[in-house]
Formats: structure tokens, C-alpha cells, sequence
């Protein structure tokens, strides 16, 4: 199917200081984001998609320098999530580097960049951030809000926090909070960074490098928590990179070494190193339930009047079923309206990103349901 | 139940070269050994106890310093492995960083320490290595050997190369080979290692330092391989260090992180960066199916005669009981007397060095049918 394009990202200023969860306040911020379709007159067709660590503003279409936005596959004319009916927005996060005021921008308190004085930023601080915009759009109420993993925390902190400016909420490939697992893969990746020479404290930009070495190091991680065991064995295998083995214990022997070397390699030529601490480190905090003594149910109360879809794959290991099915319950629990999906899919986590035919079937359905209520 | 103790290592020099997988050979080297109980008359209650990444010769009872032996728990007088009954041998593999030769050794060739120039060495190599220690204690066939993790694969190997050497072999919590996401944490954190500035292309001896941030990177990693997920919830949850949260990147938030960077501190202490290496390397090529076409069957053929006693751990992810049960396939296919044990234990890879009543049970009772055999 075709891609919109090109499609130009906007930008919006906000002067007003906005609250963080840490106490602290991010003085005025730019938000920068991405529109696809037509606002309807009833101003009711708008869907929010929400990102995860590794993606901006940019969700569908092709930019101007011919690139697709990062879920072009199910955003678009006729596609699931359809531009002809909806018009969607994407927003990228402050303290992400995909161009909304992170840590590499001017710090206006000290005149030089941020770097590792940026503000800690939450789930929570995020979705407030995204409602100053879809209210400055002039939508009162959001048809829905998607998202996948960190994308889909958004998702659901939108129906905790402006439970009345969100019809539907669609969480995918997610979890009601991060597992001692989840937080230790976080840790070494941040711990590789901080502790490569270049980093500086967080402020490499004024002495002109990259903790490269970390970013690798923390995108291989990554790489491994995305791709299921299975998916792996699959499409590496312990297959050799030449014909025969090298006896080395730093040349690539196996393809997956060159596999991660690569993704690592290219990451750090563009990902911010203090957006990963930032990123990695709202992930860690996001546990809606906390403050609810650690009762999720009694979390999602708010979320009362909104309609649920949760979708979760069965080889993923960063965010298993499990974690999706206790999403699931406390939504049950509080009487809410949700469908939930478990799709057999090989691909791990990374399968939210992908064109299974299941998986988009599930969220076209979905979507047509909220274009039938819309019209009702 | 006591320990044995104060045990003193020994050591054995070889003069003749050993040749490698690589091609290569190893001019002259030490092993350094531990052994407890008495060999018999017959020298027929030798058993052979293989290593794995971290520890060495040091197997049982307590050293000069007090400290226990890595597996104290198994082996002693009336312990599982009882030395009341049989002669037990722990090498530490050359390659190494506890005794035996190792890279940071002087290499004769060039008058300065091996660092990154030390041979790779393959299992094999450990297994062939070993055997002449085993010969010159005059022991022409072990009762038994046995290890976990990459013990459990030297375990295996010693039935393929050495078969007439060896009468029952014991493997536990191990693999026939790595599977791809196991080489892929492997090369993570090698990566961490050789990119981290200190390490100097692997000659960082000669310069005083220490490639300590890449050892605790790679430490970290292997932590989590080696708990399980349900382990590390079960014990640290999403458990705060401090009463509140203080929001940032870089402190210490939660108990697992705490756990992590304590793990990371000590091991990059005493650990050498070369010798991690060479025994991830070592593990990454352990795959003996390969020279027989990948078919394990068929390379398991010259173990005919020896029995085999296979344990795995339900919640070990690292080498999971699916991987044990392929031994076990492949030696039922030749007709090869095997028990198998599949042990429900909560604590992961692990496992196989804790003290579990139902594990411990297992092998006391294989190796009191080890002790009747050999009297028999």
C-alpha cells in the first residue's frame, strides 16, 4: 500500500512551565509533530500515537528525504490505522532527541546544553506534554491514543491522567510496570554509557564526542531483549560469518555478532546518550499502581469511560502476555469495556513494529469499530 | 555438614606442546589442581569435577584464607559427591585466571604477558589438557566427571575424545551447544571489554590498568543470564533502595541495581579481561555436532560405553532443560544408558551451584550407583 508523502513536521512552542512528576519543571518546551488525514468538523476522528524509545514524531508517511515514518506499515490511507478516517497525530517527547527540547538543546538556566541536567521526565510528564498540544488542536476528546510498549505506558497513563480526553485506549506489546528484569537490562545499558570516558558526566557535547563505545554496548542489549530466542535461533542460528571458523576472540565468528555489531554501530551514530538514560529511566519508573499501593486495579478507576484494546505477542520476552493479561484483569476488575488479543507471533517484542497479518487485522477491526462509534 | 579444610593447590608443569583446535599449540604450561579423598588401591574412584566461567581449581573444603570451594555444598566427607569414597580432582583450564597458565602469564615467544596473544582454547583443548594431568596422577580411567554450565560441556567432550577414559559422565545445566542470543550476550559483553579504553588491545598489563568498566558491564550481563526472571522478581521486585524515588538517571533507584553494580564492582576486582574472552569464546564454539554434520547422534557415537547422568532446571533460560533433553535424545538414539533429571528450582541457571535438596538428592544417589559399580 502507498505512504503518505512527504509530509513535514510542525513544531509548537509552550512558554508555560510544565510540572513534573520529580517536583522539578521543564520552563518552556517545543514539541515537534506530525498530522496525517483531516480533522473532522465534529473535531472527534483525532488518534494520538504514542512512541517508544527509538522513534520521534515522524509515524507514517515518507519524510522529505524519502524516509517512512516508523509505523507507515499500519498508519495511512487504507491501511489499519486509516488516514482517509482518522486524523492522526504524532508527538515527540521532550528529552528525546527526534527534535521536541531535550537534553542536547540550551539550557536556559546555565546558557549551555543540558546534557545530563536535563529534567527526569515520566511517562506521566509526557502524556501532560501531549495534552497541551492536542488541546492547542483544538480536540477536546481523542477517539483513541495507541501505542506500543513505552508508546503503549503512554496509552495508558492518557486514560489515568485525562480519562475524559480519550474514548479508546490501544496498548500494545506493553506492561503495567517494568519486571527486575526489565530494570536490570536498563541498568547495565545506562551503566555502559555513563561510564564510557566520553560521556563527561552527560556533557560530551562540549568537548565535541559521543560516548559511542556505551551506545553500542546498550544497543546490543536492547537488540537481544527485542528479538525473541526463537527468532534469533531462526535467522542466525550459530550460522558463520565465512566459511571457516577463525579461532578469534574478537573478529566476528557468527552472523548474530555481526548482526548486533551493525545495529549498534548505526545507533550510535544518531541516538543521544541522555535521551537513552531518560528514556530508559521513565520506563523503569512508569507503575501506575504504585500509587495506588500497589493496586492497579484501583490505578485504572479513573480510566472508567474508556474502551480498551490490548494486544500482546506470544514470543515476546521484554513485555510477555503475562505482564498484558495483568492489564487485562484490572480492567476487568473495574467493570471497563476491553478486548485483548494474543497474537502467535515469532518475532518477540519487535513484532508491534512488524506487518503480521493478524496483528494489523486485529487493530483494523478495532479501528473500524471506533469509526462506527464515532459516526453514531 | 563440615567442610574439609585447610586444602592446599598443587601444581604440574608439561613441557610438551599441546596442540589447539585453532591449529596452534601451547608451549609448556601449569595446571594448578586441588584434589580430596584417598585414591583407591585400584585407583577406580577418581572423579574429575570440570569448571565453569568464574572459578577454578578450587572446587571444595577451605583454602589457606577460609574461603569455601565453588561447589563446598557437593562435594566433602558424606556429601553427595562424598570424599569418604572417592578421590576428587578440580583443574583450573589453562587460559584461565586462577593459577593455571594464563594470559597473564609471560609468553616465552615474546617475553612480555600473552594478554590478547593467548592461544583460543576450545573445550577440547581443556579436556586434552586435563588428561594428562589425569594420566600423570596415574588414574587410567575416572569414575566419573562432572560439571555444570561449561563444566557440563568439558563433562561431554571427555566422552567423545577421551572415551575410554572416563565411565559416567555428569552434566548439568548445560547445552550441546550456544544458541544464538546466548552468543549474542556473550559478544555484548566482549565488546564492553575490548572497547573500553584500559584494555589495550588486551596488553593492558603493561600499562598499569585495568579494563574495569567493561568487566562490570559484562558482569552485569551475566547476572541476569543467570537468575531467573521470576528469581530476580521473587528477591528484588521493583524494590526501592531509598523510602522515595529521587528521580534521576544516574543514582541507584532500585534494589536490582544496587544487586547489578555490587556484582559488577567485585568480579572486576580479581576477574581478568583476556581470560573472559577466551572462555565466552570457548563456549561459543563448544558445538561437537558440528564436525558430524550437526548431527549430535552421531558425535556422541565413540561415548558408547560410558552412562550419563543429564540434570537440568526448569527456570534456567540460559541453558533451559530443552537443550538437556536433546543430550538425552541424542544418546537414547545410541542406545546409551542416560538418566535425566529435570529439576523444578526457582533460581535459574544458577541453580546448579545452590543447595537444593531434590538436585543434591539426584546426584547422591547416581554417585552411590557410581561407588556399587565400582565395587562391583
Amino acid at each position: 500500500m502507498a505512504s503518505i508523502g512527504p509530509v513535514t513536521a510542525q513544531s509548537a512552542q509552550f512558554v508555560e512551565p510544565l510540572a513534573l512528576a520529580s517536583g522539578s519543571t521543564l520552563a518552556g518546551y517545543t514539541l515537534v509533530y506530525e498530522t496525517y488525514g483531516t480533522l473532522n468538523a465534529a473535531r472527534s476522528n483525532a488518534v494520538l500515537v504514542c512512541h517508544a524509545l527509538n522513534a520521534g514524531a515522524h509515524v507514517a508517511g515518507l519524510d522529505a528525504h524519502g524516509a517512512p515514518g516508523w509505523w507507515d506499515n499500519l498508519v495511512g490511507p487504507g491501511k489499519p490505522l486509516d488516514t482517509e478516517r482518522f486524523f492522526v497525530i504524532g508527538i515527540n517527547n521532550p528529552g528525546s532527541c527526534f527534535g521536541s527540547t531535550g537534553p542536547m538543546h540550551r539550557n536556559p538556566a546555565s546558557g549551555r546544553a543540558w546534557g545530563a541536567d536535563f529534567p527526569v521526565v515520566t511517562v506521566e510528564d509526557w502524556v501532560d506534554a501531549q495534552a497541551r498540544l492536542i488541546e492547542r488542536l483544538g480536540i477536546g476528546q481523542l477517539a483513541a491514543v495507541i501505542g506500543g510498549s513505552l508508546g503503549g505506558m503512554q496509552a495508558l497513563a492518557w486514560t489515568m491522567r485525562h480519562p475524559e480526553r480519550v474514548r479508546h485506549c490501544i496498548a500494545v506489546a506493553t506492561a503495567p510496570n517494568l519486571s527486575a528484569q526489565n530494570i536490570a537490562f536498563n541498568e547495565v545499558a545506562r551503566r555502559a554509557i555513563v561510564t564510557d570516558p566520553d560521556f563527561h558526566g552527560g556533557h560530551f557535547y562540549e568537548h565535541g564526542v559521543v560516548p559511542k563505545r556505551g551506545l553500542r554496548v546498550a544497543r546490543m542489549i536492547g537488540h537481544i531483549t527485542y528479538l525473541s530466542d526463537d527468532a534469533m535461533a531462526e535467522r542466525f542460528g550459530r550460522e558463520l560469518k565465512a566459511a571457516e571458523l577463525g579461532y578469534s576472540t574478537q573478529a566476528i565468528e557468527f552472523q548474530i555478532e555481526s548482526y548486533l555489531r551493525h545495529q549498534g554501530d548505526k545507533f550510535s551514530e544518531y541516538f543521544d546518550a541522555n535521551t537513552y538514560l531518560l528514556i530508559t529511566r521513565a520506563l523503569d519508573y512508569f507503575d501506575p499502581a504504585r500509587a495506588a499501593g500497589g493496586d492497579l486495579a484501583r490505578a485504572l478507576q479513573p480510566a472508567r469511560d474508556a474502551r480498551f484494546l490490548v494486544v500482546s505477542f506470544t514470543t515476546d520476552w521484554r513485555f510477555a502476555p503475562a505482564r498484558s493479561r495483568e492489564i487485562v484483569k484490572a480492567l476487568v476488575d473495574n467493570r471497563i469495556a476491553v478486548s485483548y488479543a494474543e497474537i502467535a507471533a515469532p518475532h518477540g517484542h519487535d513484532a508491534f513494529l512488524l506487518d503480521d497479518a493478524r496483528y494489523h487485522n486485529v487493530l483494523r477491526a478495532y479501528f473500524e469499530r471506533i469509526a462506527a462509534d464515532s459516526r453514531g
